[in-house]
């Protein structure tokens, strides 16, 4: 086996603006790990069709393609090693989802969480019917999900534990089709990341769009610094020793700096940095992180030309793998070129 | 609106070989309906990603479709005029898809005849899940022929009675998509034909394959023959006057031949016609009402590569229509292309 490279495959939300949360927790440590790979091992990708199931703004889901596509880039994707392509610039994934929809047991999709949740909001709040409301979008999503993992022939997909039970939906779908059509599908694995980094909001609740705590991730430096300076902290004086464990700063702080950093960091806790002192601290930390994919950011959102002349380069890069591959796939379930 | 021409879409099940009661119910009246036809007005498709859902078998899946466009061709379509294709030669149809499946209530497919009775089949058998055994592609059959439906605009769909409801779900999608997007969906009506000619089997049940009474359209004059000969009849001896509304003889001749024919024949029924000599009849007259096709169809099933090249002209032209539509509703729901 050992000619054959394990492919990475990774979707990426876009709703909303990317912020400071994405950064640490996912959009760092992908562009790093994506550094070292084989090229063609990795493959990115902007979920712009879940993004429908979220948002009939078609406003703001072209702008979120825009801004999350441009984030990815200017974090320094390097898009000449990972395969970074927009989702529904892939034909081949809505057939591939036909292919698989007509396979899947309805009732492994009954079991999906996202969709027992919204049932279970129903049915609290006394709705009679506990479907109401909800779209074919969300009972299918795991459809997908599968189609997109499946495509690329992805061996390990890393996603957080709210996201496990697509990865093995995945996994049963595609043990399926190999069972009835033949081994062409390779079975994915869900690769958890316990030790995600999390950034916590000013709040002390870790930053999500949906606690309204978020920094936009290439916002400008002065934003920046006016959120930095909104972080709780206590009332102990400059020069009093402070407990690093229990400061969000000191949180913020470590959530981006290298283990040397935030040893030295410790050490000036114990010393009495003040409160005032370390948010300029943390603020030039983030700031010298930021600047240079702020500039690139920027121009890119000036320039959407560009970010589209790179998504267009990695859908060709993706579909030399779904082309072919649904080649395959027809034939197997006899979708078939009549022959002379 | 007299510039618009109207359009007229209809789906053809690709399972099994085309059989006689298929000829009189749907193929001879819709060829012949298409004949007069503005050219581009009338759509005619093999709907195998429907096919998918019923049959796990590829070699069979892949014949049919061969054997049903080789019967409609050699039954006279014109396809200068109508527009002839295979579903899974449009990918703009699995994208359509999609997007209308985020928009589907899941409450509309829940509603659906044939879920129903699959879920009602499980509970008359004491299945503890109703769900059991019921693929995702049925429960979403509806959407994919929403999609087939308006991918082309039609205003009619000549449909059964049984398939009344997914044309009445696909205006009700249209309707949605129009209300959320704007008015790029048109909305289609079906024209149910309660008029439609039933062929009898010789056991004097409608002709159909779950019956196992069908005799396949262009089979040889032989087997043609023998099935005719064993058609149910009573014991009335030659030159006894008989009743045609009380014989499946008359019946199957009356499906097949003109209101003159029919007249004629009741005449010779009244003057005593014996059974052996009418069965002889019914045999010559749809022996020479098949010949011409049989030799078609049997030339196109030893050339498939000549099906496959009308299927492709067919899809080209098709994608004349479903690319520029669909350009539309990926920027209407937001699926842009990011422009310098």
């Amino acid at each position: 086996m050992n000619e054959k490279k394990l492919i990475t495959l990774t979707g990426i939300t876009t709703t909303g603006t990317p912020h400071l949360g994405n950064y640490v927790g996912a959009i760092r440590p992908a562009v790093q790990a994506s550094r070292s790979d084989a090229r063609g091992s990795s493959f990115f990708f902007l979920a712009d069709l879940h993004a429908l199931v979220k948002n009939r703004n078609p406003d703001e889901v072209a702008q979120s393609s825009l801004e999350v596509a441009a984030a990815w880039l200017a974090a320094g994707l390097d898009t000449k090693r990972a395969v970074f392509y927009r989702q529904s610039d892939i034909p081949e994934i809505p057939e591939l989802t036909w292919i698989l929809t007509t396979l899947t047991a309805k009732g492994l999709m009954n079991r999906s969480h996202a969709y027992k949740a919204a049932t279970d909001a129903n049915r609290d709040a006394d709705v009679p019917d506990p479907d109401r409301g909800i779209a074919m979008g969300l009972f299918c999503y795991p459809i997908l999900m599968a189609a997109d993992i499946l495509m690329f022939h992805a061996d390990r997909v890393p996603v957080g534990k709210d996201q496990r039970q697509h990865v093995e939906m995945a996994r049963d779908i595609a043990q399926r089709f190999n069972h009835h059509y033949g081994r062409l599908l390779t079975v994915p694995e869900a690769d958890i990341d316990e030790h995600r980094a999390v950034l916590l909001g000013p709040d002390g609740r870790k930053m999500s769009k949906s606690y309204g705590n978020v920094v936009p991730l290439f916002c400008p430096a002065k934003k920046l610094r006016k959120y930095i300076m909104r972080v709780r902290t206590n009332s102990q004086a400059p020069g009093e020793p402070k407990d690093p464990d229990d400061s969000l700063l000191f949180d913020m702080y470590r959530s981006v700096a290298s283990a040397e950093e935030t040893a030295a960091m410790r050490e000036r806790y114990a010393a009495g940095i003040g409160w005032a002192e370390m948010k300029n601290e943390l603020f030039e930390y983030l700031d010298a992180l930021l600047a240079p994919g702020r500039e690139v950011y920027d121009r890119l959102i000036a320039n959407p030309g560009d970010v589209e002349a790179e998504l267009r380069r990695g859908a060709e890069r993706a579909r030399e793998i779904s082309r072919p591959l649904m080649r395959d796939i027809r034939e197997a379930v006899g979708l078939r070129t009549l022959r002379a």
